[in-house]
């Protein structure tokens, strides 16, 4: 288990009420950003297009955090997916 | 800054000789895992699919590290990505 995961895991030890999917962009760049830092903006819309792909996402549930750095920038994705135990029940259904 | 943003960035404190871009899929799960815990196997192919579109992508620089856990899974890809500086470059003078 890498240190990242380890970080994930101990954090999500608590029981959860929903099913919760997260995601975490990092780019690390070598030259100071000038315009090559929107790699991140671009991956989040069509990451967000996947993941609705497979689950069923409630926009209101979805948290979104960018953070900026000259050589480093971060992007999390937090989605609660209440229907993905019922969709993940029916998809096993239709197979 | 999230907790999660504050550890990337003081990993990636040390100056990098690539671009890499990191991702890291957790999954947590009310139910324990029977069949639903291959969201993020499905996310993963499409999300690289994504990545691909948009920087130059050495599969001899991809890490994959998958932890699979009753109630939480973690995926962690690595891609270190030397031509995004170029391929950067070029995009802008095509725009």
């Amino acid at each position: 288990m890498t240190f990242l995961s380890s970080i994930f895991k101990r954090r999500s030890s608590a029981p959860v009420a929903r099913d919760r999917l997260q995601i975490l962009l990092a780019h690390e760049r070598i030259a100071v950003g000038d315009g090559r830092d929107d790699l991140l903006a671009k991956l989040h819309r069509e990451i967000m297009e996947v993941i609705k792909r497979h689950v069923a996402v409630d926009q209101d549930k979805v948290q979104i955090k960018m953070d900026r750095g000259a050589q480093c920038s971060v992007l999390e994705i937090d989605v609660e997916v209440p229907g993905l135990t019922d969709r993940a029940e029916n998809a096993k259904k239709e197979d």
